[in-house]
């Protein structure tokens, strides 16, 4: 069996860089061209790349992927800052390209993607919900938005299924103490030295709770996301936003 | 709207006297019969029981379902003991009353039928997957049959998306260091003092691990997935095996 | 060997007929008088009790321990409520008896006592501290008593060894992200249907975490406590405050 | 104040690269000699070392003790296989040498240290205890060396205090399900793609559980108990043989 050809953009960054090793790692697929900062395009067509990994910034990667679906490469996106207006813009480029794919994805970590599916399905069931978030201290905005995308998703669940508001019946409370409500979930972050990114969701119903804990203990998590997005891509055309899309949960 | 009109069978049991009260307890139930042993099952149809809970024995259980679905009413079933034969005999008994249905569950802990179809979705995207039960220490057998099961269905998921076996460079250990090896997949069993019921679900891949824990607390934890069975299975004839088939997972 | 006389006041109450029956399991241990609302202290005397099981109300302690130690019974107190006042008249009281020993415990959960004191003696070893309380949903106050204490007890730890204030880098937040503040260390409560009473202690240091966690699930926790406070009372004249007192940590 | 003059033999393994940075980043040491393979114990001696970090290989650090504890030099040492006979010639060495101070620690990580101290102290007040430790699945032994130490010392604990066997009503079971066997005390490994080194120590009374629990992320967890250890082994002569002992646990 042919390998299918990858090319990474954003080759030198950190999360590039170890994109580059998973690739080279994977047996069915071959990096044929891995691109940083001044590198030219063209590298992409003239190295037969089938596939695209683009671990860019806002301001290169609309260029770079208008590049790639003209071409009729597919494309895995973890560049963040996407709008209505970019996300029209590029379903304008795909719709030139009917065979193209372009996966977009704000987390790639298989495990984080896995616990809002989770958290989402089961939300109705439980009469409450909260959710913890634990990172190393050097993070400068709290709750983390995987936190916050997490508590919302339940929320919506919850609104969907006609759930009844959580029980609580504090009455006196220290400021702060019963967390961030997010749009009726509460969601805690605690910054403790030694920690990367880990995530728990609380469910909780009669005479039992049900925990869904996400640690990621190294960058290097995003890998197997990214491999999968590779191959399913291929065979996805159009635009899909989010990795959840190509995760079989049957 | 009228209230649907439930009656518990076994209500004198431990579980049972809480199904009764979760009947009871619940808005559009209405409790018109709680039969114990030498109780008449001729009571049922004299008050009108539509759903029927059947929380009694494997020596009992065949009589008052073929009185059940004779009678057109539904079954919500926690009784244990099932075999091959058992279950012909009650499909034969529904196809004779087409519009009858019936739940057979071997767990109505929602938490803990969530933590396996959690388990059994995930496990194939990770290279490592292990099972803990925690109980009490008057528990006869190790492991649970809840474990047992969840670690069969993590075996199967993974054989099903041709994963490799787990890794595992162990060379020297204790005997029974490594847990129970239940279809490639380690569990192991947990006795402590002031524990009721629990179980984790580990999985591990490259930089992440994914866990999916279950308390039980109280064994009134089975009561909400009976009231869902309840109100689930007078629209839904023939017999359903599992809790599993009335949970929303979409 | 003679079994030691042990007598309950408060013995109708949720703990205090828990307290009857863990006194009649231990073998060393003879229930001599359970007394209830309106009862005679004078049957103490009759009864010989030689230890005294204190778990009744504020309005009731003081005439009680009074008697009491006036008739050089030990006692062992759960009630609250305890002003310097309240102690210095009761230290009066002991120095006129000074062979009879008063132990008052705010809890008698032997885990939460050992909780909060590896929380003190670990805090000074790591930059990072952060108290979790999980508790059910009818709790009226938030964070919880032994929480707020915990949290206190780790800040003066700190304090008296010199650490630094905990790292955080929290430039953007969500209102309640962070906890409640508690002399410099966050405290965060969750609030979860199908809980009883948990905390979680979080510390951590370059590449390490430690966490201390204690599960309370059943009020029945308080007992094996309040047996060895009987038991040690006995040999320790005066006032003691604090279970932890009676813990050998060596 | 002046600087206390460091040196670290072994400079260039993982670990010693690891311990040069650490000393470098303390403000109250100076990094005076970083030596590897091949280097002259000399250079110690010019360069006025006052404490010497040593962590080489079973193989050298009999000669570089026998060296430094000559000249005077307080040392640290990480390197293993410690014979009653090693350390009788070590004593030797200190005896001649009254003033100069050796630490020898199997684990300079501090979390893992007061794991083992505090499951040590709560052992005797819980009925049950049990160990689960969590490695990568690249580790060739099961259980780890620490896991089964800290069984030991939880089994002692709980014998010095005459407790009963712990409760254990298994009749079936499948094999390794209960864990490894250690003095008594159940022992389970786990072994998970992600996880790096983590051990929980589990001990259940009546309606309670304590947890203590330490995660490992990195192997900079050891720098602080090699800091810490440098700091005290100057004002404490002869020999101290675990990191423990240079706690304050009061």
């Amino acid at each position: 069996m042919s390998k299918l050809r990858v090319a990474v953009i954003g080759a030198r960054g950190r999360i590039g860089s170890e994109a580059v090793r998973a690739v080279e790692a994977a047996d069915d697929l071959e990096l044929v061209a891995a691109l940083g900062r001044g590198d030219e395009l063209e590298t992409l067509a003239e190295a037969g790349a089938e596939v695209v990994v683009e671990l860019t910034t806002p301001d290169s990667v609309m260029g770079n992927l208008d590049y790639c679906v003209g071409q009729g490469m597919h494309a895995v996106v973890g560049t963040t800052g996407w709008t209505d207006d970019r996300l029209a813009q590029l379903n304008g480029w795909l719709a030139a390209s009917p065979r193209t794919g372009v996966l977009i994805a704000p987390n790639f970590s298989i495990g984080a993607v896995l616990t809002m599916k989770f958290a989402q399905q089961a939300a109705r069931y439980f009469e409450s919900a909260e959710v913890i978030e634990l990172h190393h201290p050097n993070k400068a905005d709290a709750p983390s938005g995987t936190a916050t995308r997490t508590a919302q998703l339940i929320a919506a669940a919850r609104a969907e299924a006609g759930c009844a508001p959580q029980p609580d019946a504090t009455v006196t409370a220290l400021d702060g103490a019963r967390g961030a409500d997010v749009d009726g979930v509460p969601v805690h972050a605690i910054r403790l030295r030694g920690l990367l990114a880990h995530q728990e969701v609380l469910l909780g119903g009669e005479g039992e709770t049900l925990t869904i804990r996400h640690d990621s203990l190294h960058h290097s998590s995003f890998m197997p996301g990214i491999v999968l997005g590779v191959r399913r891509v291929v065979s996805t055309p159009g635009l899909t936003f989010g990795l959840e899309h190509f995760l079989d949960l049957a």
